[in-house]
């Protein structure tokens, strides 16, 4: 598609002062701000999420980020703490005054999430989901809706639209790699993904180092790479200890290594003049 | 993954005689003949369908297939007739005694397709709509996954043994291309995926080589192809007039392309030692 | 690119019956036979490459293959015996009476290639190495050439073109896999380059199975499926003793597999209106 | 491959101190300074080059490139002005005091190469043409040698051992994009290559946003992701007036938009502790 083939789209970009800028309980996504969601791959235990919490916040995350509902591969992984988990999510992000956001996979738990949750999370694997797209465009919830790992980026914005043709104009874009024919990584960070979607849409473009990667020590360069690219957040995944996360544990943060990105975070973000 | 590791699944096969044969009304699927499933890409009137179904049934094909919800990449695409779509589909099986074939797109309409239908196809795009697999393990309906078009052969599988853990064996998978680089074609047919596939699983193992390759004159070839690769059967798009079709008019055979196909396809089939 | 697109190219197909026939020392590629070129990955030794020739010879095979300048990734890898390997495959090639093809890699040796060697072939890693097809081009030999690992069909031909517009129109297109994110198989076969190509060109289009595969039982169903998609050659690697091979022993063929590859393969090419 | 693994390589890094730095004519790459190397896709005129030598020198580059053989994907394609490019190249490099840098094709002309040009380009489509890459090993001249578009990390570096190995330690690795599915850019760049390399060699890495963008508006946002990652230099296709140019005019920068890239490049650069 050329340019001017995406102007007539919900999502189109119509100039370059359009831009959404969703307000969840305060924060902001996509104004000025480079907006960190951070917390653990996936929620284990209220202590531990509560600690992170407490920690990511301090360090100048704004959204806590924890899964409850897991999309793996084998039906034989651990597949999350189901709503316990979306309560504990929901009691710290109350406590710690931070925003919460999860991924659903299912339509049958949607009124759970828009009850709990300020940010409901597509996974990748279901960015082209459209009946889920369609009811999640019924509520007036933010969505964040990742790239699939085979998608183009114009099949991403059409799958934005779907939500947004339905009513909730509230979607924010996230790009968390691709599948490419290269093993050392996970997947490939698409970072020009970024500028794209920028370019064609005013919805705030995310980016999630920590899938993309899959290496604990590559997510403080791709952060970033993706902050000084354009994008108006980050999510990351961070946790006490990796070791004891029942998922993901080479590509999580510890604190320390959380800390040492912030610090590095904080000039770039400046030299671009934006804040955290 | 080794080959060693694929033998504790449910799907593993477990010796070289180890292969699921599915009866769908009489007709056999994973067995000495090769099935042909074919049929318009959407079902868009009585009239038209009947008249395919008439024609293909008498030139080989025992499966009628046919879209009723449509995944369309964009929302402003039609997108499908829906239930009334699946009657049509049901009544015309029915007349020409042929099992009917068609894709589920959300949970919502599991009762109806079980009730109308007699193989739910699950999509390229809901490989890894993990929900849905899961109830579709709780029926005993036949169930045609199709390969994500950026999934591999492992998390294929894996997403196979999501509906046989709960209880559905009746499980047929579909290779029906990934994405690469290249670009002549819509997408590529791994065609090295069915004989792994064969080694792997006792499950049966169809192509379509209608939407791998998105260009009605490949479809012979690659149907061919995939007969002598050890393939199962064959799903294959068939119009009246693909150019009145609704959708994927440039991969639709007509019925003489489909005769000459049928025609080519017959003593290869017989070389191999199968019959259609 | 359309097809029309590539109607003013000197490889461009005029019309059906528009087909280029390469007679090698009697061996005719692109006819109505099905060409088996086999042998070792490398050349190692007289004795061996002597035994395998006269097997495959007595199998079907009509053309020898035997590397002597081998493209390794590692520069310490084993490289091939060089000139030295060339003299043997010759010498075994006259013995046996079969036209024999090598690998080239640099133009410093193309003398000595077009004196000892009937069919010059150009890798997957030099498909875009334009000096040296250059060069290939002003010699009157038979070149195989092999499509890189990521060119399209289009870049594919345009190498052909770079051949032929130097004079030399004896140019063999050979499929041997592509890249792609799945890592079962070292590389993923194109099999719908092979109708594609034999649409768009004139020139004779042959599969390499085991190097798409590189896994040996593989070998046979890539090969039958080749055949039925409309090659007119196969080039597979056999040897006495696979596992004793300087290189590849994962996708070589012993000779008892070659034996059951061909007495699969003869039905399929009798079937589609070939031999062997 | 593991970490662990490179570590026995020429290319290999000892420890975190361990980096090259390749002085070229006073101009170090690989040091702290983010090297930028800016100039015309193709040598077309003395004035123009001259012209442009003399804008992106006063705003900041300090090697000047320029095509003088070029690879094309067609024969029929401009090839470039050959010796007489780099006759020009050199002598405008000589008045404006920069090194220069162009692209070897054959090794046919690696005499002139070492002669007039400083650093020695060995593009994507020949990084595994190894014959060239030892005969460059065996002069003492600067490499840059781009990965190619569907080269593993680990092929590059191994290519990088080549010329290593033979004795030439200057080697600088370019990350110039891959090839994928996503067909809205040119390529895909591979953002994580530069820290994954500079992790796992002491060699400097530069990145193209040029190459990989295949669109101008991208090489800013890129230039700033890669500089943000780690990358010790740029590489930049830049011109007087890109519409004139003989290749590639998508995706040059004209003096305007490289004065604004090297404006916002230059306090990223410094939020990262380097300069320009």
């Amino acid at each position: 598609m050329k340019d001017f083939e995406y102007q007539n789209y919900i999502y189109s970009r119509k100039n370059e002062d359009d831009r959404t800028i969703i307000n969840v309980k305060g924060v902001e996504i996509g104004g000025d701000k480079l907006t960190i969601m951070a917390g653990p791959c996936v929620i284990d235990s209220f202590e531990a999420t509560d600690k992170i919490a407490d920690k990511v916040k301090n360090l100048g995350a704004s959204v806590l980020r924890g899964g409850a509902f897991k999309p793996r591969t084998s039906p034989y992984s651990f597949q999350g703490m189901g709503t316990m988990g979306l309560d504990i999510l929901s009691d710290i992000g109350s406590k710690h005054n931070m925003p919460v956001i999860s991924e659903i996979m299912s339509a049958d738990e949607l009124d759970y999430f828009v009850e709990k949750i300020d940010i409901i999370q597509v996974g990748a694997r279901n960015m082209q989901n459209f009946d889920l797209l369609k009811k999640l465009g019924k509520t007036d919830k933010p969505v964040l809706l990742k790239r699939g790992f085979a998608n183009t980026i114009e099949e991403f914005l059409l799958s934005a639209e779907y939500i947004m043709k339905e009513g909730n104009k509230n979607v924010i874009l996230c790009e968390r790699g691709i599948r490419t024919y290269e093993t050392f990584t996970r997947n490939t960070l698409d970072i020009s993904a970024v500028p794209v979607l920028k370019r064609l849409t005013h919805l705030p473009v995310v980016v999630d180092p920590s899938h993309a990667a899959g290496i604990h020590w590559l997510v403080k360069p791709l952060s970033l790479a993706a902050a000084a690219a354009g994008a108006d957040g980050l999510i990351i995944e961070t946790h006490i200890n990796p070791r004891e996360s029942s998922c993901d544990p080479e590509q999580t943060l510890t604190i320390e290594s959380f800390t040492s990105l912030m610090n590095e975070l904080n000039p770039v973000v400046k030299a671009i003049g934006r804040s955290i």
